[in-house]
């Protein structure tokens, strides 16, 4: 504190550090339950449950403390009612939007709604296995009721769906998805359907065969090492579901090894080093604050599949790995042969996560217009069978025989999570953006990838999206990195380019 | 709570339900620090040590809040008040100590001595580096005062060595390891200089030769699990210095593999066994709460040393491990070769972790008598390499030639742990008594360690010392054990009766 500052903005300056603290303490909290639930996954015995368990809830409790503690919320207004720079204002809207949202919901709740879902996600696994939605149906009409509940505390005028989806995109307007969404099922539906009668001669075998786990290791490991993961903060390990984990000290990925698969471990590997280096270049000097966090499921998920799809989906990639396979692995695919590979349409396929670029938004608008229809009351759980698989047939031309490869296939819901799925498709659309963004800036960014050399999309990302933290809402982080307003044109015509190309269609060119 | 009860019993019945359920939240943060730990030395990439240390400062002080909240001090003052069964004055007498220990230092003495041990760490290293112990000396002195005031804080009116032994042993008198001590150097001092003349015929190069990690590794295993590890709730890892860690449901170890020492790297995996083996037979029932914890330092390291000693350096079980050295590496050592080599005494030795069964306990004896006097002030930190030096030629006939290998060669002080060592020759000499109780109870454990079959020692641990958890004192629990009083004498036969046999000494048979 300045000796000569007067007593009220000597004041201000206190109740300002003591906020920022305060959230440091709150993200220590959180951190720590961050590396139990990595190693839960990850290193973590079997019999160890009970006490992760234990652990987990206690943290999760101190840091709801912390939080909505009254002296977070006198903080709040004696720093809100002065002047503060640009990234001091940042910070506060932030911690305030934190603070409102873990505030307004009674502890009660939030632990029923845990605990509804703790047994949902064990009816759910049940229902899976036996191909039987009525088991699961009592608790997702529970977890709905309990979901809207959650959403009038926050605010009972706006429409529920919204406040939930805020819970994962707290700063991009719903109709800002709901657009996007229904440009991408215009685009898509009639795209899949011509791709379906195409008679485009497209590889479709260059992964076949038998590919040893270890050989899969050490490629992904290879293949980080290029894409310029710093082992010294990070590292990489096998897990069922692969998942990143951490903070720009250390960020983590897990990935996984199908020996008949190669392929969807590799484009998991990247997909996840795509989170990482985004954590991996966030400000360190605002470490622990609101403002050195990352933004939020849309951007994450942009990183992703900017690396995943952009980078390892595109042909030069191929020609940079596909020696690298051969290296490894008994195989003789062309680089060409590999990128068809990595690129066909399966429209054949029901399962979500097994989708290609173009079919996977058509499963994520099908979950999208059915939850948004379940908490606003039109559609009732027992019809959700149903009209799940009337969609299916209606944009992708397939009806499911059964719900376990039908509407009980993903986890969301059992959580609770409605109005998590259009992150997954604004996250793609925005890569696109970014991606061209990066190219008319740079320039030739896959010659340089055939080379093996990322530094300048590395560094075009750190300095446009990475270092920015929270500091600007998302809208406005498109904005001061593309200079347009988000938008899915780019990803369109990325896709009809792409696969007009590969699939001989008429749109193309 | 009973609906029959009346109002005052209600209200204690909640008191008692709150105090474990405080505790119980403490002991969640407390875990998840120990994983934080555990990962920090095993799996954390170099990078990640700002945000660790972060987080880890931040449960530390949450827990230390929680801990000496007002609260706690109301539950245990309203529940010490009424009637408790055993298993409730036990809870409460160990909650009441932690408060209490806790409650009494100021947390700004607390962070002073953590921050002054951080310095003084590093200052340790480079002293050791440079063998300069000029440079450690300041800081040394620092901590010494810093421990004294500590003392002070927690009763004025006792000996500060007394109560600094406390933090480590709390419920074992430091007259009784006194007198362990006095006995140890009494017995071995004159029981090392006759070995040092004898001209026995003691095989020492049974584990000469090169023995590749993975082999060791898969030795490690196999023994682990022949010895009784439970995988489901357990792991094995390397790590620079071997520790465990964890809880019953989940207790890892870790050791180290050096190529040129097969034998350190096994010992340390079967002495971690024993800490381990302890914890994951602690009453489950009472897991979290004062009742569920193991009891202090000595008696944790009984189980460590009874595994590592009494059947790890047994010649029945070598005869049952040389045929899996066999196995896995180019050697012919037989069992009693192994045996031998295993047990050789190194009066040579100058360093306490290198050190043997029966030199070992010199170098405690050394180190005790020096902290003593520097926390009563009869020695000054500048006289110590001196008085070091002359102990370890009165004592172990040998004369240190740098500080490196003499006073500064263990991170305790540096730490500020005063009152440490000794727990490491108390565990040794429990070890004895609590092996030799157990023989007289099931009869011919070595017949049962030659066939691999370690039941009846594991029922006996795990029923006389486990599920105990901290329900006795250590006294009292030593008592419920083998019936008599802590005593060294077992401890004495033992080594007189071993190494009377290696080393053809005199007062053996």
């Amino acid at each position: 504190m300045a000796t000569d500052a007067s007593g009220s903005e000597a004041e201000t300056a206190d109740a300002y550090a003591e906020l920022v603290e305060r959230f440091e303490r709150i993200n220590g909290v959180q951190g720590a339950a961050g590396v139990l639930g990595w190693d839960q996954q990850v290193m973590m015995p079997e019999g160890g449950t009970p006490a992760r368990s234990k652990q987990l809830s206690v943290l999760s409790s101190l840091s709801h403390e912390l939080l909505t503690d009254d002296r977070t919320a006198e903080l709040l207004d004696e720093v809100e009612s002065t002047d503060l720079d640009a990234e001091g204002e940042a910070l506060v809207r932030e911690a305030r939007r934190e603070f409102e949202r873990a505030n307004a919901v009674p502890t009660e709740l939030v632990e029923e709604i845990s605990e509804t879902s703790t047994e949902a996600l064990g009816a759910w696994e049940q229902a899976r296995a036996e191909d039987d939605f009525e088991q699961f149906a009592p608790y997702l009409e529970e977890l709905v009721e309990l979901k809207r509940e959650y959403a009038e505390h926050i605010d009972p005028d706006r429409d529920a769906y919204e406040v939930l989806f805020e819970d994962y995109e707290p700063c991009l307007p719903l109709s800002q998805a709901e657009d996007v969404l229904e440009t991408l099922k215009e685009t898509l539906v009639p795209m899949i359907d011509e791709i379906r009668q195409s008679d485009a001669d497209v590889t479709t075998d260059a992964f076949d065969g038998e590919f040893p786990a270890d050989g899969q290791e050490d490629l992904s490991r290879d293949v980080l090492s290029t894409l310029g993961y710093d082992w010294d903060r990070g590292r990489l390990d096998p897990s069922s579901h692969p998942f990143t984990s951490g903070n720009v000290y250390d960020c983590r990925v897990t990935t996984r090894y199908d020996e008949s698969d190669p392929l969807g471990g590799l484009m998991a590997t990247v997909h996840e080093f795509g989170h990482a280096f985004y954590n991996l270049g966030l400000p360190e000097e605002h470490f622990g604050t609101p403002l050195g966090e990352s933004r939020d499921l849309s951007v994450h998920e942009s990183q992703s599949r900017l690396w995943e799809n952009h980078v390892g989906r595109s042909p030069a990639f191929w020609e940079l790995v596909t020696p690298k396979f051969a290296e490894r692995f008994d195989t003789d695919a062309t680089a060409r042969e590999a990128y068809e590979s990595a690129n066909q349409v399966y429209e054949d396929n029901l399962i979500r996560v097994e989708a290609d670029e173009l079919t996977y938004h058509l499963h994520i608008v099908i979950r999208f217009e059915i939850e948004k229809a379940l908490i606003s009351g039109e559609l009732d759980v027992e019809d959700v069978p149903e009209v799940w698989n009337d969609k299916y047939e209606e944009y992708l031309g397939l009806r499911p025989e059964t719900d376990a490869n039908g509407c009980l296939q993903d986890i969301h819901w059992s959580h609770g999570n409605f109005g998590y799925f259009p992150t997954y498709s604004l996250g793609s659309v925005l890569a696109s953006q970014l991606f061209n963004a990066a190219e008319d800036d740079i320039g030739n960014v896959y010659g340089a990838v055939r080379e093996g050399d990322f530094e300048a999309l590395q560094e075009w990302l750190r300095e446009n999206v990475h270092e920015h933290g929270s500091r600007y809402e998302t809208n406005e982080l498109v904005r001061e990195a593309t200079g347009e307003d988000f938008t899915a044109d780019y990803f369109v015509d990325y896709v009809t380019t792409k696969y007009g190309d590969l699939y001989d269609l008429e749109e193309s060119v």
